[in-house]
């Protein structure tokens, strides 16, 4: 992997960074008393508890507005329809959407120490650690013919063995493969390879699946009634689709959305914010007519952007290389399957741009054929770079009709849309017409349930049991709940006959596109984005945010502790709070320059600084954090400035343009 | 209790209420196709869990409103900290907090039927309809000596059985204080009064506790980390005390905040919105010097506001009755404690009337003594009005220096605040002196955590540990992870003494004031309190929502479907969201009136509606939903309009002043 440079082009430091995040309390830090270092997590003091992460005021600000933007960008644009669903789930719901039997990972056990590894992981990172050892024995080859002194500077912890050229080939396949073997696979891998347990050197037990669902073992007292945290706020929306479709007075295509906590008991989580087992989503569910190849009415106004895409054939050809495509191009050529999931690509792109990701840091990866979640048909991800490699922060997948149809089997509700005809159709179909009052009889109380029953079934099993009624003169059918579920029906009860009917109305199970965003992983890579060091002081690091994004839009800094200040501070602080731009006051008694520098490692635009000439003269200066530019000008027109530009009316350009420059004193460096 | 009343005046009709708001999908309904009614909450398609429900778009939008007008009334204005933290919780934080041991409800099971029951609910339920069949019986001597025929018709399921005068005294003495019974007590009134489970007409066996929190029973996958959801978001914020001091250069008072789900697993949820096992919170945790009196700075600002203080004292008499008291006041006469407390409950006041609560169903209620929860050492609840009874919706607690206390002992971190003092002191003090060497000779590894024991002892235990130094050469100090947890230590190798030293900085634990907020119980109480029918017609229902809350400030609605319409409405909907005016159009089939109608009955304060004269003229009507007044203007007045309105720049009195009244024809009963 090429290392990460910075904005600037310098080579990104990640150490650097974290520590910049964690002192500024983007997220909470190691030690009660915040000074000491080291990895950080939830419940410091305590001990801490991996995977899982405090927000600080920073890092919570961000959030909500990033959060914030996404409900414009997303959710008013477009008349989605937001909802609110418990993240509490009872047991047969996730059942049925099937994550109790297939939402798991494969995990492997030493069974000397007791350590429980993620599969996968322990063979990417073997793997991994031999080909850093081939390199290196390699170059350690070319260095000793070069300087033979040299080879004890390197080697570190890794050890430098080299590898066959096949080796290498055979080592490197595998990890563009990673996401695509299951357990057995990975077992066999892991005897092929002898991969061991590096902590111990001890090989594992065979892998064995873990379902990545936190328990509720009792809702209520009595512990009849389980569930689980959601591992997706999807199943909620699936769940309210037939009052939804009715609250969009039955018109299709609509979309349903919900932000909120999701919760994944990860085996072994790692890498930061990026791996952890609560987090904040947004999911978007689209639901879509599965006839007429899936149109989106607004393609059009998307048409012409560009995606960096990697599609299926060019990563199973061992290659990542993309080439920038218009979305309109993608999906005539059917990279992209469909328009709707063409068009919500490109929205999701613009809404990254928008918070200030880097356009050159994002590609579009279509996901393997066995490394889909068990309900898509298809998945495009929004993989952000980073340190970490490219990380999946958006999923786009065509769940197709998997959760409604799974659901109406279930409950025998009908999760169904439907559609006027444009002129009336005859179908054919199979009928079941009990004799009621015989079925009454004979069943009494249980007649009910089975009469809705057979109305509910399917055509298939009507068919079906039309061919058992005729051979053995009788059939069964499930009713939950009667008996021991199974009920037989005799012919003289139920005839069933093929028949004809003339349809005025198409009623079909909609397909659904989702959208589903990973709030805290893009948080993430958007500060690895816009972080960067001043050219002449790497240790005075910038968080480049856009001003809508930006944790405090706005600093105030008196430049002293003059009693004369402090009214003008008040009253330009309570200014901009009655336009709704926060700001925070900096008055602690560090220079100038050391505040600017403080706010620009949270990312802070612009800073309004209160110097004696406000007193005399009534004006400030308005520093902006990219270019330390800055302009002075009177209190009503500095606010006027900075509410245009944190309201997106007006850039630092515009505002340039109309202040008067001031070159006063350099502040900037001032200690 | 006496009935409660709408806007107007007129009976409050709860059903009509619950109808509505179902119907309009607040909340979920019952039935997979949106059209039934009954008992309504979430996964309704699988039956339905109680305690849980969804909100659909109108919910969730008045809810993201609410908490948007939470943070800026808050946080933004105060600058208060505001953090974001997991929801699942170590089983040892809970522990140290006290949830583990007293986050509990009384239940009773009845043996016969297996039913579980709240003990306290129990004794409330049977006692209430003792006395309204007490009521009932005293109404039917009445009545029967007025026309011995209406007996019949009154009855009902309510047994009229009279009860004597001494009686009702002592029922209603019971239910005036049945916040303040503990298990066993409750046990006696059961025995005492022959309580008995309605359902089974059985007595239950005697009340045990059940605690209230969810457990997980594993966080990651061995079973050896156990944890909670969090019942209350304030132990997240007192973790990261230290943190934020820091952050806030070491200034105090300072306040966090945060907006998140908390849990409880009640034993029987009853009463719709009002008592759910999953809820949004919104809480603040104002830390404050225990000294000089708990001031706050903007005192002032409130002192004249006035509340209806219900004191405990009041309570105790047996009354409810309140007088309107200025805060300044009440703190002045001591029946608040402090001004802090004040200070936040004039602000909670404040915020509930921006809302669109009813001033005249609020008050303020002291808890007693017994009712407190378990961390707090005063307590005052806002209660609404509705027709569940008073409610509690936003508690104000003073948690004085309880959990930084717990969680300092368990963990030895410092969670203090240092106040430099004005002038050196001499203080006393108690100091431990180990033989640094000798110990560590002797207890090897162990030397460490025992000298840090002894660091962090707490003065009184020295003060002890001296004494028994004294009288028998030896003491015990409690060392967690050495031995049995018990380690003896002779005099040759401690000496504790007492010593004076000059102090210039004064270290203490603060105090805390937590105003706690149910986002779901404040969200409902507010739809009774807006909620109320037309004049002239009891099916158009009215929900009175101020423009900053309602779920959709404006809906534009063309006359017709005619053609020429379309684009008007679209450039209309455009320019409201291009000023971040949400908006829907409903260009449904039904007339105006019935459109008129449908947005009255979700609050939406503005309509616009798009007719043959703004495709001539190019000019709109404007329609005000409590009024139904209009204005008649041009597109650019109208948008300009609307957007004031919503951003609370403008009243409609305003903008009746300057655009010219609508008294064209009367759209309001078209059909």
């Amino acid at each position: 992997m090429s290392e990460v440079k910075t904005l600037k082009g310098k080579p990104l430091d990640r150490a650097e960074l974290d520590r910049v995040l964690r002192a500024s309390l983007f997220y909470t830090q190691v030690g009660c008393i915040g000074l000491a270092e080291g990895h950080c997590s939830s419940f410091d003091i305590y001990g801490g508890v991996s995977g899982f992460y405090d927000y600080g005021p920073p890092g919570c600000s961000l959030q909500a507005k990033i959060v914030d933007l996404w409900r414009k960008h997303f959710v008013l644009e477009e008349n989605m329809l937001e909802v609110d669903c418990p993240m509490i789930t009872p047991h047969e719901v996730l059942q049925t959407s099937g994550h109790v039997d297939r939402f798991c990972d494969w995990m492997v056990k030493d069974p000397k120490n007791g350590d429980i590894l993620r599969a996968d992981h322990l063979v990417e990172q073997v793997l991994e650690a031999r080909l850093n050892g081939n390199r290196l024995a390699r170059a350690e080859a070319i260095v000793e013919k070069d300087d033979p002194k040299k080879k004890k500077k390197k080697g570190g912890a890794l050890e430098a063995v080299k590898l066959d050229d096949a080796v290498v080939q055979e080592y490197e396949e595998v990890l563009a493969k990673i996401d695509n073997y299951d357990g057995p696979e990975l077992g066999q891998l892991m005897e092929k390879y002898d991969i061991r347990n590096p902590a111990s050197g001890e090989r594992t037990e065979a892998p064995v699946q873990f379902n990545l669902m936190f328990q509720i073992p009792n809702i209520g007292p009595s512990s009849q009634l389980k569930g689980f945290l959601r591992p997706e706020t999807a199943q909620g929306q699936f769940l309210n689709f037939a009052k939804l479709l009715e609250f969009n007075n039955g018109r299709m295509p609509f979309a349903s959305a919900l932000i909120g906590k999701s919760f994944r008991n990860e085996i072994a989580p790692r890498a930061g914010l990026l791996r952890v087992r609560e987090f904040l989503m947004a999911e978007i569910e689209h639901f879509v007519d599965p006839q007429g190849g899936k149109k989106h009415a607004r393609f059009e106004e998307v048409r012409h952007i560009k995606l960096n895409l990697l599609n299926r054939e060019v990563q199973l050809s061992g290659k990542t290389t993309v080439t920038p495509t218009p979305i309109g191009e993608a999906v005539k050529n059917g990279i992209v399957d469909n328009e709707t999931l063409g068009y919500f690509l490109a929205r999701i792109q613009l809404f990254a741009i928008k918070i200030g990701c880097d356009p050159n840091k994002m590609r579009f990866r279509q996901h393997m054929a066995s490394e889909m979640a068990h309900y898509a048909s298809d998945c495009w991800d929004l993989e952000l770079q980073t340190s970490y490699g490219w990380i999946e922060c958006v999923g786009c997948a065509d769940r197709s009709a998997y959760d409604l149809t799974v659901h109406m089997k279930k409950t025998g509700q009908p999760l169904v849309a439907k559609e006027r005809l444009p002129e009336p159709r005859e179908v054919e179909y199979w009928a079941a017409e009990p004799d009621k009052k015989k079925v009454g009889m004979k069943f009494r109380k249980d007649a009910q349930p089975i009469l809705a029953a057979l109305d509910n079934l399917a055509d298939d099993l009507k068919e079906k049991m039309s061919l058992e009624l005729k051979s053995n003169g009788k059939a069964t059918i499930d009713v939950p709940g009667v008996g021991d579920g199974n009920v037989e029906l005799t012919s003289d009860l139920l005839t069933i006959e093929k028949k004809k009917r003339v349809e005025h109305v198409r009623t079909y199970i909609p397909n659904v596109i989702e959208p589903s965003f990973g709030i805290g992983r893009i948080l993430y890579a958007l500060c690895e984005h816009v972080y960067w060091c001043r050219e002449n002081d790497e240790a005075r690091v910038v968080l480049s945010f856009p001003p809508i994004v930006a944790p405090t839009p706005v600093a105030v800094l008196p430049l002293s502790g003059n009693a004369e200040f402090k009214p003008l501070v008040a009253r330009l602080s309570k200014a901009l709070r009655e336009q709704e731009v926060y700001n925070v006051v900096d008055d602690s008694s560090v220079s100038i320059g050391r505040r600017y520098s403080r706010q620009d490692q949270v990312g802070t635009p612009y800073a309004i600084t209160v110097d004696f000439e406000s007193v005399q003269k009534g004006t400030f200066t308005l520093r902006e954090r990219d270019s330390t530019l800055q302009v002075r000008a009177p209190e009503a027109e500095i606010v006027d400035a900075v509410v245009n530009m944190v309201k997106g009316r007006e850039t630092w350009e515009d505002v340039m343009k109309r202040l008067p420059k001031f070159e006063g004193q350099d502040l900037e460096n001032t200690e």
